[in-house]
C-alpha cells in the first residue's frame, strides 16, 4: 500500500502554535491525503465538500473523520446502513458539535459497520489491502492509519474501538463510561456505547482527548518501579494466536526489563461470570434500540443484523436483570482488583487482523472491559508474522484514564523494538 | 371542567379480556374523549388521524398518549420546540415501538415543556384550567387526568413523572433506572432522562408497566406489619406548603393506623450533597446533549433554556466529575438506608399545582431521586385547600419496583379518605 505515514497529532499542534502552519494548510494536506488515498482504503463514507476552517480554538486546524454513527447536520449519516441512505439530520451528536467548537474541522464521516454491529463496511486494512480493517469503527481507524486525518472518533460497544485500532496499527481509546458524550449516536446498547478515539500514538489520542473535552488526560512522567502491571491470565487467552500469546509475553518481559513492577493476575471469577453476561445485556438492548428499525425497514437490514435484533426480543427481562446483576458484581470485583495491580495487559484481539473482508474479527479480549466501563487503550508495536500490527491492550479502574495513557505512553516505545518470533508461522 | 373520570387500565384489559369490549371500540372511546376534551386541556401537541387498531397483544385496544419527546415515524415529533415544528423522524423511539408491538394504539403525541425542560407547553390543568398541570411530562398527565387515555409515555429528569402526576392527581411510576429502555427520546441529560408511566391508579400504572415490558411488576398484597415505612425528614421538608406537610403527616398516620411500621428517617448527609450534585450533572450534560441545538437553532430556543445549555457548557469536566462522585456516594448511602426502611414517603412537589401556566412548578423533592435511580411513585388521594390534588411520593431501593408498587397500592386507598385541614387556606 505505499507509505502509510502517519500524521501526528501532538507534531501538527504544535506546529500550528508556533506559527509554523495554518490551520486552513493542515485542512487542505489532509483533503490532499483523503483524495489521493482514499479510493484504495475507502475509509471514507462521505467527504465534506468544503467543510469550514476554524482560525482559532485548541483543535483548528485538525482534520477529524467522524464514524458514521453519529449524526451531522451538515453530512448525510447513514449508520452504515441502506436503510438510511441520504438520510440527513437536523442537528449534530453531542461529540460532534463539541468537537467543532473546539475548532475541529469535520472532514468526513467514517465508514462502520452496519448500526456497528457486525456487517461490514468496504474499508480495507491500510497494512494489506486483503485484511479487515476490524469494526465497528473500521473508517476511524483506517483513516488515521493510512495518514489521512490525525484524529478520528468512534465508539465501542464490543470491542469495537480497541480491535480496529489494533488491526490497522493505531492508538485507540475507549475512555471511561460517559467520560465523552453518546447522545446523538445512533445507539445499539445505550448501556454500552461507548464513544473512543483515535489517533497515531498514544500520546497523540491523549492530546486529542485533552483539546476535545477539556480534561486533564495528557500523559505524563511516570516512575516504572511504582507501576503494577499484571498480565491477565483469563481463559481465553489460550485461544489467542500463537503469535499474539508470543507478544503479550514480550510486553510483559520488556515492561519488566524497564523497571514496571510486572505479575500475573488470575482472572476472579466474577469477571468470568460478567464477560457471559455482555452478551445478554447487548442483545437484548440491541433487541429495544433496534427493533424500531426492524419494524420498518427489516427488508433492508442484513440477515445477521435481524438475527440478533430478535434473539435480543426474546431475552426476557428476567434474564437481562440478571446479567445485570452479574455485571454489577463484576465491577465491584474490577475495583478489588485494582487494589492489587494499577495496569492490565491483554490482547486487543486474538491475533492480527484475519484475512477476508466478510468479517471484522472477534471481540472477546474487550467486551468484558466494555461492561465494567474503565479505560483502556491499545498499544501498538508488535507485529506478526505476515508484519501485520498486533495490539496490546492496557487497562485501568474507572476515572484512571489519565493514569492509564500516561502508562501506555511509557509502554508504547518498549513494544516497537525488534522481535523475534518463537512460533512458526 | 365538568366530569374528569379517568379511564381504568385495569378496568378495560378486564373486559376486554372477558370479551365485553373490542379493541376498536375502546380506541374509538378514547379518541371520541380526545375531540371533546383536549380543546380546552390541550395535552396533545398531535392526535393521529386514523391510527392502526391491533387486534391482539397484551396492550390490544389501549389508547397511549406519548409524551412528545420520543420520536415517532407516523407522527410529528417536535420535542416542545418551534425549531422542530413538522420535524418527522424516520423511526419510532424504542418505547413506541415496544408499545405498538405489545399492541399498543398511539392515539397521539402529548404535549411537552421545550426539551423537556422548564419553558411551558400549552396544556392545563384538568382540575382548575388557570392551574399549571406540571412538566416535563405535561401532556401525558393531563391526558389520563381529563380521561381521554388509561395510559401514557413520560420522562423525568429532574421531576417531570412525578410533580405532574401530583399536579393532576393520577398515578405516576418513575421505575428503576433502565427498566423502560430511552433510546430514541430527545436526550436532555442522558445519565438522569428515565422513562416513566401515567394511569389512573397504582395498580393500573404497574398493570401497564407489565403489558409494556413484560416484568413481573403486578402488585400483589403485602403484610403491612412487615413493612417498614419511612417519613423522609430532609432540609427541604421545612419549605413545603403547609398543606403539603399536613398531607405527609397525616399519610404517615394512616399508614400506621393500618399496621404499616412507620418511623422517621433523617436525611443521610451524604444525600444532601448527592441532591447538590444533580443540577450540576443535568446542566453539564444538557450543554453536551443539547449543545447542537444551540449552534444551529439559538434564534428558535427560549431564554431559559439557552441560559441552561451555556450555563452547563461552562461547567468544567472537573465540577462535573466531582458531581459524579457525589452521586455514586449518594447511591451507597441509599443502598445503606434501604437496610432500614422499605419505603419512604416524601412530597411529591412542594404543594398542589400553582397558579398560573408560567411556571411548571419546582422538582426539588424530586431530582434526588432520579438521580440515586431507584424507583419512585406517585400516590393521590390528598387534596389542598383549594380542592386540587396533594402527591405523596413513595419510593424503594434501586432495583425493587414491585414491592414499591405493592406498598403503593396498598397505601393509595388509605390517602383518598374524607379529610381535616387544620392550617388555613
Amino acid at each position: 500500500m505505499g507509505e502509510n505515514r502517519m500524521m501526528s497529532l501532538g507534531a501538527l499542534v504544535a506546529a500550528r502554535d508556533a506559527g509554523k502552519a495554518a490551520p486552513d494548510l493542515m485542512i487542505a494536506l489532509s483533503r490532499d491525503a483523503i483524495a489521493r488515498k482514499d479510493p484504495a482504503i475507502k475509509a471514507f463514507s462521505h467527504v465534506a465538500a468544503d467543510p469550514p476552517v476554524a482560525s482559532n480554538g485548541p483543535l483548528a486546524g485538525i482534520a477529524v473523520g467522524v464514524k458514521d454513527i453519529f449524526d451531522s447536520f451538515d453530512q448525510p449519516t447513514s449508520y452504515g446502513s441502506p436503510a438510511y441512505a441520504g438520510h440527513q439530520p437536523a442537528v449534530d451528536a453531542a461529540i460532534v458539535d463539541l468537537a467543532r467548537r473546539q475548532g475541529a474541522t469535520i472532514v468526513g464521516k467514517t465508514a462502520t459497520t452496519e448500526f456497528a454491529f457486525f456487517h461490514p463496511a468496504e474499508t480495507v486494512n491500510p497494512h494489506n489491502p486483503d485484511h479487515t480493517p476490524g469494526g465497528s469503527s473500521s473508517g476511524s481507524a483506517a483513516a488515521v492509519a493510512a495518514g489521512m486525518v490525525p484524529a478520528a472518533i468512534g465508539t465501542q460497544t464490543g470491542g469495537s474501538v480497541i480491535r480496529p485500532a489494533a488491526f490497522c496499527g493505531v492508538a485507540g481509546y475507549k475512555p471511561s463510561f460517559r467520560l465523552l458524550p453518546a447522545a446523538g449516536m445512533k445507539h445499539f446498547a445505550p448501556s454500552l456505547d461507548t464513544v473512543g478515539l483515535f489517533a497515531a500514538t498514544v500520546s497523540d489520542v491523549a492530546l486529542f482527548a485533552v483539546l476535545l473535552s477539556g480534561r486533564n488526560l495528557a500523559v505524563e512522567p511516570v516512575d516504572p518501579a511504582k507501576i503494577r502491571v499484571g498480565l491477565y491470565r483469563c481463559a481465553e487467552l489460550g485461544s489467542a494466536d500463537p503469535d499474539m500469546q508470543d507478544a503479550l509475553s514480550a510486553a510483559a518481559d520488556r515492561a519488566a526489563d524497564a523497571g514496571f513492577d510486572v505479575g500475573e493476575i488470575e482472572e476472579p471469577a466474577a469477571l468470568t461470570e460478567a464477560r457471559e453476561a455482555h452478551s445478554i445485556i447487548q442483545d437484548h438492548e440491541a433487541g429495544l434500540a433496534c427493533g424500531p428499525d426492524l419494524s420498518r425497514f427489516r427488508d433492508r437490514l442484513s440477515p445477521r443484523l435481524i438475527e440478533v435484533i430478535e434473539r435480543g426480543q426474546a431475552i426476557s427481562p428476567q434474564v437481562y436483570d440478571e446479567a445485570r446483576r452479574l455485571a454489577k458484581r463484576g465491577r465491584a470485583a474490577a475495583k478489588l482488583m485494582f487494589g492489587e495491580v494499577d495496569i492490565l495487559l491483554s490482547p486487543s484481539a486474538p491475533g492480527a487482523a484475519p484475512n477476508g473482508l466478510e468479517t471484522t474479527g472477534d471481540p472477546r479480549f474487550n467486551k468484558l472491559w466494555t461492561l465494567i466501563g474503565g479505560p483502556a487503550v491499545n498499544i501498538t508495536g508488535f507485529k506478526s508474522g505476515q508484519g501485520l500490527p498486533l495490539g496490546i491492550q492496557a487497562i485501568a479502574r474507572f476515572g484512571r484514564d489519565r493514569h492509564l495513557l500516561s502508562v501506555a505512553a511509557a509502554l508504547e516505545p518498549l513494544f516497537s523494538g525488534p522481535q523475534q518470533h518463537q512460533t512458526p508461522g
